[in-house]
């Protein structure tokens, strides 16, 4: 229909778009606050329904893929390879209502008011949610983009197990889906894939402008350390006589906090998880099992602290005669993303007065797995206060219709080129 | 029969004995090593039943009392107020052989072999081994002892419950006895209460002598810290922007165990167990709740230390922004036994040549909560390493054999006056 023209920033429905982000957030809803959407629960399919409606509105051909990725197409009147956009619908526990929902309910917008606004798009132009990003129900995330990107390993879904012991083969089975095809979710025609987001720091909010284009996501890696000391009869032992795992795993926590500031932003080091056993509160803990998330953009710094933290981890157990075990459970490099994706997303923010920032994103994203299918590329927007991953997780209403018409605009280029 | 002379120190069988002990530890025996027997579990109920086929065996009247204590019986000559010994059957999640299984199993070896040696006693003679002493499964301990004491609450079996969910009362009714006659468990009709335990401590390894009687039981308070912080990303938000709970609770945990040092032996302070909320490897803690056991003989001197623990709890809070509540679990003061059954102790322990050391027990027992039913003392055999409430909780079979010598010779002048 119309002639692209980039310097036009797309309309969008902007009281919907909000309305639905509401709608979003009331699938999985905590009675204490928050939002749980592990994959494959009944809030998760919840979810995924409300979003198929909502694709189906807009006129686009929905379709299921077989790990349950739920996408929406428009066929471009000159075929091609497909330009798509979305996010993630599940979220971690006690989770907000904008990290993978916002660009999951963006990029369906973006895609309606293209296709209302400016008809058949000359590229096919996809939406998708995508299943799974967080890792929050199964010790394996990225399960959604990895299906995407040919990266699931054989035999996954049935080694893969949830804290009840259900395995995610028979999570999938329950709703509908078989494990056994879960290969064949695979994308071998994917062009773009981007990808708007809540920044979920603040760095945006801080320093400006509104609007982030996103070079690099930081590796990540997650140690496990396993302290080994001596269970003891707390009111018997002797002070000075224990071998205390759980003390020990204190003083690594804080020292590996320390190194992480020490060596200055952007590199993090967070225990979010720890378990002691026996676990009794009259029983000195003989051993204590911590998780350890550690980032930074830069390869060399990131190894850095790895070897930080190994190293100090080994001298407080040497210091209090304890045992330490450290695995490495994963190991991302930091990824960059499309060069070209990021010219597309600078152009359309600055058709909206917006020079973006250049920005690393410390937290891991679908689309540095998409890399490995397509130019992958993502848009942030300010994260109030650089909360997330709480229920306190927001953005100002403006900066999210701000994001999503300049994720429309972006698309406008990418897939109704003349 | 014979004429009572303490100057004698009574013969057992002591390869039926260490072979009990071994039988026994079989009951609840963990595949990864240790014992669990909570309460009321299939596990407890078949070491009850051992217990019971050995009272038996040894010609006692045998009764299982409406909370499951079971008792067996020698009818004095004379009748008048019950002599008794034993102690408890439940043991701590992967604890060892001995701590509760020793003062039970002495205790019918002890009362048969008087039986058998010198026939029916004057005094009426009853060993018992006692329902619960541990918490392990029900956040409720003494539960056995309290029974037979009076000291019940109302209602407390349909309240408490186990990890499962389980109610207390359910788990009674579920081997046959019946919650609503908990009360009637009560005994009115002793005087004396001896039991025999491995010290669970270092002291009588350390520096002698083989035996201890137990003068002052230390007061036991349990805390609950429950730190507030800010759940965040664990990649996006900066280090020097967070307010993590669990460094906040690690921080308190090293102040905890460096106050409990500080104020010397024989202080104790222990954090045994502790949760972290959302509990996710990528997110910053934003709730960790722990409990402290902290114990000292001196009333003032314990409650310095509850003072120091509360004191650096805030001070550590305040300097990492966090939110801090501490809830008093229980507060338990100091309790001291029967100097009378003490006296006895001592003479039995001299009859074997040995002048026993006086000792305040930093760990609870039963007999603590029995000074309000009986005239409770206590005797300490030492602990290997003083280690306890661990797989490798051990005494040396001589230790235990003395043990049980020196017990039987006590019961004897209790039990067997002219």
């Amino acid at each position: 229909m119309s002639a692209i023209t980039t310097r036009e920033l797309v309309e969008i429905d902007e009281r919907r778009l909000l309305r639905r982000l509401d709608d979003l957030a009331q699938r999985g809803a905590l009675p204490q606050g928050g939002i749980y959407r592990p994959l494959y629960s009944p809030q998760w399919t919840s979810a995924m329904e409300l979003v198929a409606t909502w694709m189906k509105d807009a006129g686009l051909l929905v379709r299921r893929d077989p790990v349950g990725n739920m996408w929406g197409r428009i066929e471009g009147s000159r075929g091609g390879r497909v330009i798509a956009t979305g996010s993630h619908i599940d979220t971690v526990r006690g989770g907000g209502a904008l990290d993978g929902a916002l660009g999951v309910v963006a990029g369906i917008e973006a895609v309606s008011s293209l296709w209302q606004r400016f008809g058949r798009s000359t590229r096919i132009l996809e939406c998708v949610a995508i299943c799974e990003e967080e890792g929050s129900r199964f010790n394996t995330n990225f399960w959604g983009a990895r299906a995407i990107a040919d990266r699931l390993e054989p035999g996954e879904a049935d080694r893969v197990r949830d804290a009840d012991g259900v395995s995610l083969g028979d999570a999938m089975r329950g709703v509908g889906l078989d494990p056994a095809a879960a290969a064949t979710a695979v994308r071998r025609d994917l062009d773009v894939f981007v990808e708007l987001h809540v920044e979920q720091g603040p760095i945006l909010e801080d320093h400006g402008p509104r609007l982030g284009v996103v070079t690099t996501i930081a590796g990540t890696a997650h140690l496990e350390i396993t302290v080994r000391g001596q269970p003891d009869h707390a009111g018997a032992m002797a002070m000075d006589r224990r071998r205390d795992a759980f003390l020990g795993a204190s003083a690594m926590a804080l020292g590996i906090a320390e190194a992480a500031v020490r060596m200055g932003h952007p590199a993090v080091a967070t225990v979010g998880t720890i378990v002691v056993e026996p676990s009794q509160v009259n029983v000195v803990p003989g051993l204590a099992k911590f998780t350890v998330d550690t980032r930074h953009p830069d390869p060399a710094r990131r190894g850095e602290l790895i070897t930080q933290i190994g190293d100090l981890s080994k001298k407080i157990a040497s210091e209090r005669n304890l045992g330490v075990e450290i695995k490495t459970l994963r190991d991302r490099p930091p990824v960059n993303l499309s060069p070209r994706v990021g010219d597309v997303l600078r152009r359309a923010a600055v058709t909206a007065g917006i020079e973006p920032r250049e920005m690393t994103s410390g937290a891991g994203h679908d689309a540095q797995v998409l890399t490995a299918a397509a130019n992958a590329g993502m848009l942030f927007v300010p994260s109030i206060g650089g909360r997330s991953h709480c229920p306190e997780e927001a953005t100002a209403a403006e900066d999210v219709v701000l994001g999503t018409r300049v994720l429309a605009t972006a698309l406008r280029e990418l897939a109704y080129q003349t």
